[in-house]
């Protein structure tokens, strides 16, 4: 699906694509969307723009690892952002920025383009702000899907370190590895766009105006919290897999216990009963008149001390 | 709740807002404190102070993560500090730093802060070291909340790690753990503190003046100080644990030293007493005269052989 | 076996050495391939292009860490690619880059390198786009054996850590370390190629003409990419081994529950036959008309109430 | 304790205060040395020298790291040396450098200050070299309690590798976690005293005299070695807790087969002779002649049988 | 022992002192070896070449670590190269640089200077390529010696990785931690070697002239693969005694499964039979015909079932 607006001061808002139009020579202003794009509409990247062909290679087939190009007069960035319910966690937003032009290519419908899309067609002098503060109004709510996400991620750690004291099961265990490959995944995405922002917020870099730095500049700020964050919540499960260890090897211990002990107790007792059961003819014990109940004695004592044992070396 | 002093050095101290008074432009040296602000407190922040939007937004919703950020003429701060007794372990404090102006932001009472109002109620010619001594005597407190809290830890820590070789158990191993992600958390807010800290101190650094600079150092070195016992911290619980973990092992490999002794020793003995038991009408050692007491002999012959096999081999 | 082109806009191609032949003083471009090179081929090197002695000696034995080394007017680089099916996993490309002259040297034959060989042969106007193109040409299909390998990797990492869910068995456990030990490997080759790259790319770098500089770039860029898919195969193979040995020892209590349920509910019921099994004299319960069913009945009793309390305490 | 050297090349050395004496201003060389300082000694910093408060401070309360900071003229340190048979294992030596005066300040009595003192009061002359090279002088011997330090932890780690192999016990295991815990503070120490020597060999550093630097980068470079000699022990210590780790599981397989092959060969043994003791009217193998020897052997073949079984697979 | 080569263009090589001879004023070309010095040899290195103190104290007690000391118009490098079937595994080589005047000390007898020795004895116009040749025609195979031990580390490691596969004892574990504890310090020895030759190679340093500095640019790229493969080793090894650990823990499931499955098989089979024992007068399946033969058929049964039940779960 493509969407246009071109936008010029005194001319207003056009939505369809003017025959013979060149956006990179023109004086207006230029946004192209394209979402789930099919291939004949990727070409109009090449035709209309005339981007450079790795790039527009690259929107067919968006790389996992954030990045960004710099051509002659525009930059080609290739951003992430978490789109749960999903195999892979996250969906790339790539986009070309120049002057007075930005096309961007998702292949998913992502809400907040879509929102953003509404607000510039419905006040169109939002694009005198500059092409830069669309990128940036669309970074403030990519970096947005990562809080969210963090946020929830932030209660199910608490919820696995307590659940992982109170009853450490397979299944808490498989919800704790696949938080922590999670983590894994997003400290390499989020390491990758902190060093895109630290660029974009450079003075050097040309296609932001001075005034708009200070925004890019709070992203790159978010970024750098995003990846305290992440980096927090890979050492807390992997805190909690520790502590899964630990307890399993705790109740270990406790389990063998309660072996030894039964077996301990048990062992003496029966073979005390064995060979009271043996057949020889001559046992003298067995013709005793309170031999039975001297025997049920004697065991009953050595189970006593063996308890009493047993308990004063902690193990019960 | 808000408190304001305004400072002249002629005309005294002042601790209500004069009516179009334009605290930066003004002369005056000015501190505002908002405590738990109201919604409408935070309005002065824009309102009266003209502070940037997203600056004012953080004070609404303060990070987790210490940061600044320079605007024009004044800095913003984000810094925590340690308030025990709480889930977060952790409060912000805010602070617009100006030349002649300093606003600080706190969701919570700090004691430090309302001790330094008093003192400057009292002595307003304080004022006269300029708001970045403020800024210094609010560091100073704050920085020692942290170096208190790590007092008490690490006698806690020295406390774990006998109590772990004494007796583990699962309440101690759940204390290590709350500390080992107590210093995970604090040791990312050192860090953005130091930063911070680094750069107050740098020479560039206009709001802080050149005679006032060796003061922030002493505080940049604390911060030092405190990275490193944090990180010790961190590693002496980690170390705790692996102790813990090698303890049960240990312990483990006893309880089985115990249980296979037992079940060695046992069983044999429990044959013997079965194979007499047996009720085969040609057995000819029942018959025996002795043949009773020749097998209880042998019987304590073997346990005593095992016996002194095994602790030949220091299982007991 | 030895290939060799040379090409003169205007003259064309040929495929013999002319004699007297001076590469490097040449006006045309030079493309020698060396496959699986005889000592007397390698000497080439040494007599027609008077290469450094050091250099030839790295190709007779190609070291395993990618290098650069830089000559007067010329470059020697040592690359790495993939090459399945095989005990080393890599095979080594040698490189000499001239300004007017390229040579490949190689161990094993590569099928990029036989496919771009035809290419030129078909269309030697290609030379016209500089050496420094050709060893692009090679860089991006060897960029790619690694990216088809990884893929490989990607889906054979998803199966493991299913099918350590599933049933843990020692080939699985092989598999991983396998796995493991190839990211160890390929990671240190992967660094060393980035840094090539890096320096291929570098405006400084004369053999790279400013207009082909963006292949470089991209390259490099997909070297970034490599790296971090390798990275994150070696932090998923090690946490697919801890999922292992989480699980072993989740199984190993598992194992241990049932044999202490078996034997603290067998042991007793064993020893109270025992007891009755005796044959001391006088044993009032023997005579009991329904002795033998009331003792049947507190084996059951027994062997209930023990089954009931290790339901509760949840051991099965 | 304090005690007191002023030297002036030509009226020779004088061991008391002079009144009016104003050691900052003086041509003479001063050296002031404050051993365990009462509180009316370490004013003298303050009412003599004039140091900075905040230095005064720290030479009352010793920080744990050591550091250096710089005032107008003079330098003020905080070094550790390793002083064995205490709790903290080491203890602070504070230094105050100026021009021509040296303070130094120590809580506890130091043998290689004194044995220098000594040697200054009897050979004043020395006094010409600069008190940069006092300070290098009190650096030599405070390098060299590492160094003998380590020299002894060499050893112990080496005999408790060799003692965890040969018999693993919870003493043993006690002394490594000491060894490491050790390990882990005096890295932090020596990381801190290195940046102090990295600092004052520096050409910009003005209290040292040109021709001294080497002194200073000599000593600097045996921070370095002592730095990797710590790093090594700490990895040796964990090393070495790994073996015994290894060792335990290793061991508690051996334990466990033990038992297992005890109860594989007594459990069916018992199960056949309980069988035959069983109160049957018709059991039609008790009334055989050789019914009896019959089973005897049927349980020895039995038990042959599955010792040879067990010996295959490798258990004992 | 000492050995010494002095070299004049027109005069030729001497081998003796020559009376008042000053080999750091001299145009002659000086190579002095000593080897296992006595202490008066060591003199020579203060009495004829005013060596620094501190550097001849080195030569004396050669550091564990490498390093370089730049003095005026000489260098001192300390160097270690591994000599196998010693305690400590390397051997150090002293080596003072100057224009023209190289000293060598070592107190092992080393091959390879031995070699180099006869080579410049021989052929003594080698001596007008310079000092630094020297220095790196020794270096050259002081670097093979550590490829020459990582090959055989190479393999060794491979065989270890196979036979803990096969067979896991504490004999391999022994080696697989020797071969770590080498690794640690070795990494150290390469660190600090790279450094001297990154050193070396630098174009400030004037000792080496410029056409020999791609010699040393060669070393140094060696140094990184070697601290390439020994980080490697150590990765490999580390793996390897994960494999180990997981080998154990897998083997003693295997081993608590078929002490369980022996036990749950056998233990209700021999309650029954001590059941059938007991000597309770009114017991009615005593009675009966086939009373034998239907507990057998029971007991058999209950087997199947439990053998099954079992095989199921995949016990066995």
């Amino acid at each position: 699906m493509q969407r246009l607006l071109i936008f010029h001061p005194q001319q207003g808002l056009r939505k369809n694509l003017p025959s013979g139009f060149q956006p990179r020579q023109s004086e207006e202003f230029t946004w192209l969307d394209l979402v789930q794009p099919a291939p004949a509409e990727l070409d109009l990247l090449t035709d209309l723009f005339h981007f450079h062909p790795l790039a527009v290679e690259d929107c067919r087939h968006p790389h996992y690892r954030p990045g960004i190009a710099q051509y002659d007069e525009y930059a080609f960035l290739t951003l992430r952002c978490v789109k749960a319910g999903q195999r892979s966690l996250t969906t790339a937003l790539n986009v070309f920025l120049g002057p007075r032009y930005i096309v961007t290519v998702h292949q998913e419908e992502l809400e907040f383009v879509t929102k953003l899309w509404r607000q510039y067609s419905q006040d169109p002098q939002l694009f005198q702000k500059g092409t830069d503060f669309i990128l940036y109004s669309l970074l403030e709510p990519l970096t947005e899907t990562f809080f969210t996400f963090f946020d929830r991620t932030e209660g199910k750690i608490e919820y696995l370190e307590e659940e992982v004291f109170r009853r450490p099961t397979r299944q808490i265990l498989n919800q704790v590895f696949t938080l922590r490959r999670q983590a894994i995944k997003l400290r390499k995405i989020l390491g990758a766009q902190r060093d895109i922002l630290n660029l974009l917020a450079y003075p050097e870099f040309k296609l932001v105006k001075p005034e708009n730095r200070v925004f890019f500049l709070d992203i790159y700020n978010e970024m750098l919290r995003l990846i305290d964050q992440v980096e927090t919540f890979h050492d807390l499960a992997s805190s909690t897999l520790e502590i899964y260890l630990s307890l399993t090897s705790n109740r270990l211990n406790e389990i063998m216990k309660v072996l030894t002990v039964i077996t301990t107790i048990m062992m003496p007792l029966t073979l005390i009963a064995g060979i009271y059961g043996m057949n020889f003819r001559y046992m003298p014990e067995l013709e005793w008149r309170y031999g039975y109940f001297t025997v049920l004695g004697v065991m009953a004592m050595l189970a006593g001390v063996m308890l009493f044992f047993f308990r004063r070396k902690g193990w019960f």
